[in-house]
C-alpha cells in the first residue's frame, strides 16, 4: 500500500486518466455487495479504477495550489497518527501525551508569528495556550467569527443573536476568502460582509476609515489577509492595527494567514507581517504551505482566556483542564493533527523553515521574471510570497494603450477557455478565479481571470517554469484562431 | 513507521507508562530547535518519549469505548487517502474519483437506514446525494442544527437570527450528547434546549407530548437518540415521529444514531430503527461503531435537497455541481474520509456487517450476564445494542430493599473512587458519566455514575470480561476498607 501510493505521488502526471464527472459516476456508483471482498481484492479495484483519475497535486506539473502534502516528515506523523488513534477531545484517557503535542506545536507557531508564550508551568488548563487546532481554514474562521460574536455581543452563546445588524463585518473588496462570509450565516449573524475598496491587492485605507465611520456601531470584525487567496498579498497589517483601533477599539480583529504563514518563517520576510500581534486572532492552515497531508489548521488568538467564550461543557466527557474538546467549537472527537506538524517542524528546525520561505519566495520572482520576457504573459502583480497571477494577452492587444471592456472581455473569454483546455487535458494545472485588476495593469476596475502559479511544490523546477507558459501560450494561440 | 504502529496496536497495554499531566507538559513543551533533525531523530524521539504514554484503545484492556481504528481495509484506505491527498472540496480538480466514492458510501449508509436512493443517472450534482461526510458527530449534528434552524425561519443565513426563542429544540432529559446543546450556542439561536423526561432511557411520550403543546411555536427540531451516548438505548423511533408530526409537522426531527448505525447492518437488529426513514437528518459516526480510524461521520437527510438550504457559494473554488464544497458547512478543504469506509464496507460487504453487528450484541448480553451472576455488580439496563452500563454495589447495599438518598451517596463515592483509581493505574479503561436511574433499579429519580462497558472490541474475549468485572470488584473492595 505504501509503494502504490508513493508510486503514486512520484509520478510525473497530474492524471494518469481522465473523464467527465459522469461517466466516473457511471463506473463508480454502485451498490454494497452483500459478499466481503479480500484486502488485495478491495486494493486491487481501487489501483485500477479509482487511482488513475486521481489529481496527483505532487506533480510538477501541478503548478495552481501548493498542497503537495510530501513532506516525509509530515508524512510519518500522518501515518502514526492513524495507527495511534489518540482522540484529542480530552486529555486524560484520550490523549495523554498527543494533548501536549498539540500544545507544543500551538507555542511553536505563536512563537514564529510573534505571540507571546507563557512559561510552560503557568499552562495549567487549555485556556492557558493560546491556540487550537482544526480541520482547515474555513473551520478556524468560522471559531474566529465566533470569538468576534461574543466579544461584540458576551453571551450570545447563551442567549442567541439579538439584533444581527451589529454584527457585520469589513472585508476587501474582491479578494477576500468565502469562508469568513460563510461563517457569518452559519453563526447566525447573516450575510452581511461589507465590501471596502482595495489598492494593490490591500485595503485603501482611507476607504477602510470611511467604512468604519459609516458603519459605527455596526461592525464586529474586519479581517485582513496575510496573503490573500489569489495573489498571496501581504496586507498593510500594522496600519489597518492603527486605523481600526483608533476608530473603535472594540473591534475583533482577525487576520487570515492561511498562506502568509511562510512570511514568519523566515527574517526575510518577516516584515510583511508587522502589527499582526495587535490582532486578536489569526488563522493559519499547515496543509497550504507546509507540505503537510490534509488536513491542519490552527487559530492563534492574542488573548489565551478568550477562547473561554466560545467553550462548551460536557460531563460525557471533557471535563478536565486539558481537555482540548472545550475549545474547539463545531468539533467533538479529532484526531491526532498535530501530530504531522510536531514531526515537520521538528524535521526542518527554524533553519530550515526559514530555507523553505526563502526557496518559494526566489522560485515566485523567478517565474515573475519569466512572464515577463514573454509578449503573450502579463503579471496582475509583484509577488509578496509565492504566488504569481497573469493573464495570457491575445495577439492584438497592447497594454501601453487603452485597453476597451470589449477587449478586458476577449482576454476573459481567451482565458478562461485556456482553462478549460488545460482542465479537460489534465496534463498541466494553473488556478483561476476572478480578480479586480487592482494595479490597474489592463484597466483599472475591470475583473479578470488570470492564472495563478504557485511555487510551493519542491518538484517543479525551472524548465517545468517555461514549459508551463508554453503551453499556455500554444493553447492560447489555438483558442485565437478557434473564437475569431 | 508501520511496524512501530502496529506493534503499539497489538500490544496488550492500554498504556506502557502513565503520568500525571503536568509531568508530561514538562517533559514535551519546548522551544522549537534552530537546526533540523533528521527523520530517523525525529521517529525516535517519538517512539521513546511520546508514544509510550499513549492510549491504546485497540487494546482488549480498553472495554470503555469502542474506538479501536483497528479494521485492516479501514487502515489501508486511511493510509491511501494520506498518501494521494485529494480534497473533497471540488469535483473537477481537486477529487475527480474521490467525489463519488464519497458519493457511493453515502448511498450505502442510506440504503442501510433505509432511505431511498436516487437512480444514478438523477445525480447530476451534491444536492441530488442526500448526505454529506464530515469530520465528526458533532460537526454533523452542528449541520443538522442548521438545517433544522433554516427550515423553521427560511432565510436565516441570509438575515440572521431573529427572534432566538422559536428555535429551541427538544431533547430528553439526562442522556443527551451534548453536542446538539453546543450547536444551538454556535449557530446563534442560544443555549435553549428543553428536556422532557424520559423513561427507560427513552422519551416518556406523554411528556414529550405535553412539551410539546406548553412550546408550541417555539420548537424548531425534535431530537431522538438511535442509542444514546450512555447505554446505547434505541428511541423508539416511530412512535416520537407519530406524536411529534401531530403536534407540528413543521419540526425538523433528528436521529443522533451515532451508535445505533450498527443495528442497520443486520436484519435480526433493524427493527429496532423502525420509524427512522420518517426522520429528515441522521447523524452517524462510523469511526464509533466500524472500528475506523479517527475521523469520519456523515449526515444523511431525507430529502436531499434540502441541503440547498445551508449551502455556500464561492468563485474561488467550488463553482461546480459535484463540489462537496458546497455542502459541507464548517469545512473547506476535506481529506478523502470516506475512502476508509469505502474499503471498510466492501471488505466485509453486507454479510460482514451483519456478522459483526451480531457478534457485538452476543458479546454485550454475555458481559449483561456476567453481571448479573455477580453479587457486588448491578445492571442499570437491559442493553439495546453493545453497551453495558452497571455500578458496583458495596457491601452493604442491598438493592431488594428501599436505597436511601445516603446509599446512593455512598455508591456513587465509591463508583467514582474506583474509577478515578482505575485511569490512574491504566491497566483496565471502562468509561463513566452521570446517569439517571431510569429503570428504577437502586432508586428512581437518583443520578448515579455507573461504569460503561462497550464490546466494539474485536480483541476483547470471555475472560477479559471476567477479568475486568474482578479488577472492578478488587478495587471496589479496597476502597470500601480506605473509606470507611
Amino acid at each position: 500500500m505504501i509503494d502504490l501510493g508513493l508510486r503514486f505521488k512520484a509520478q510525473s502526471d497530474i492524471f494518469s486518466d481522465r473523464m467527465p464527472p459522469e461517466k466516473i459516476r457511471d463506473v463508480l456508483v454502485s451498490e454494497l455487495p452483500d459478499a466481503p471482498s479480500g484486502l488485495d481484492a478491495v486494493l486491487s479495484m481501487f489501483a485500477q479504477t479509482v487511482l488513475p483519475l486521481c489529481k496527483n497535486e505532487a506533480s510538477p506539473h501541478f503548478v495552481g495550489f501548493g498542497d503537495t502534502g510530501d513532506d516525509p516528515a509530515a508524512l510519518a506523523g500522518g501515518l502514526l497518527a492513524l495507527l495511534t488513534q489518540q482522540n484529542l477531545i480530552n486529555q486524560s484517557f484520550d490523549a495523554p501525551s498527543a494533548t501536549f503535542v498539540e500544545m507544543v506545536v500551538l507555542r511553536w507557531l505563536r512563537d514564529l508569528l510573534g505571540y507571546h508564550n507563557a512559561p510552560v508551568s503557568n499552562i495549567q488548563t487549555v485556556w492557558d495556550v493560546g491556540g487550537v487546532i482544526t480541520h482547515g481554514g474555513t473551520t478556524s474562521n468560522a471559531v474566529a467569527m465566533m470569538l468576534a460574536r461574543e466579544h461584540k455581543a458576551p453571551g450570545t452563546m447563551h442567549v442567541g443573536v439579538v439584533n444581527p445588524n451589529q454584527f457585520g463585518i469589513i472585508v476587501p473588496r474582491g479578494i477576500g476568502h468565502y469562508s469568513v462570509k460563510s461563517a457569518l450565516t452559519w453563526i447566525g449573524v447573516g450575510d452581511q460582509a461589507i465590501e471596502v475598496d482595495t489598492h494593490a491587492f490591500r485595503y485603501d485605507l482611507t476607504a477602510l476609515e470611511r467604512a468604519l465611520h459609516e458603519h459605527r456601531d455596526q461592525v464586529m470584525s474586519v479581517v485582513a489577509y496575510a496573503g490573500d487567496s489569489r495573489t498571496q498579498t501581504v496586507e498593510h497589517l500594522r496600519r489597518v492595527y492603527e486605523i481600526v483601533s483608533t476608530a473603535d477599539p472594540r473591534i475583533w480583529l482577525h487576520v487570515d494567514a492561511c498562506w502568509g504563514l511562510v512570511a514568519a518563517f523566515s527574517d526575510k520576510f518577516r516584515y510583511l507581517l508587522d502589527g499582526i500581534t495587535e490582532f486578536d486572532s489569526v488563522t493559519v492552515d499547515p496543509h497550504k504551505v507546509m507540505a503537510v497531508p490534509y488536513s491542519l489548521s490552527a487559530l492563534v488568538v492574542r488573548q489565551p482566556a478568550s477562547l473561554r467564550t466560545v467553550s462548551s461543557y460536557s460531563d460525557l466527557i471533557m471535563q478536565e483542564d486539558y481537555a482540548f474538546g472545550q475549545v474547539t467549537p463545531f468539533i467533538g472527537t479529532k484526531g491526532w493533527l498535530s501530530l504531522k506538524l510536531w514531526m515537520m517542524m521538528l524535521s526542518h528546525g527554524r533553519a530550515g523553515l526559514a530555507a523553505l520561505a526563502e526557496h518559494r519566495v526566489s522560485k515566485a520572482r523567478r517565474f515573475a521574471a519569466l512572464l515577463d520576457e514573454h509578449p503573450h504573459m502579463l503579471r496582475m502583480h509583484d509577488p509578496d510570497l509565492s504566488a504569481v497571477a497573469f493573464v495570457y494577452l491575445p495577439s492584438n492587444v497592447r497594454p501601453e494603450s487603452t485597453v476597451t471592456e470589449l477587449e478586458i472581455d476577449w482576454i476573459n473569454t481567451v482565458n478562461q477557455g485556456i482553462h478549460d483546455r488545460m482542465l479537460a487535458e489534465g496534463s498541466w494545472y494553473l488556478h483561476q478565479f476572478s480578480l479586480p485588476d487592482d494595479h490597474g495593469r489592463l484597466r483599472a476596475g475591470a475583473t479578470l481571470y488570470p492564472f495563478r502559479f504557485m511555487a510551493n511544490n519542491p518538484r517543479t523546477g525551472e524548465h517545468h517554469m517555461a514549459e508551463v507558459i508554453d503551453y499556455v501560450t500554444k493553447l492560447g494561440g489555438n483558442l485565437e484562431g478557434e473564437l475569431r
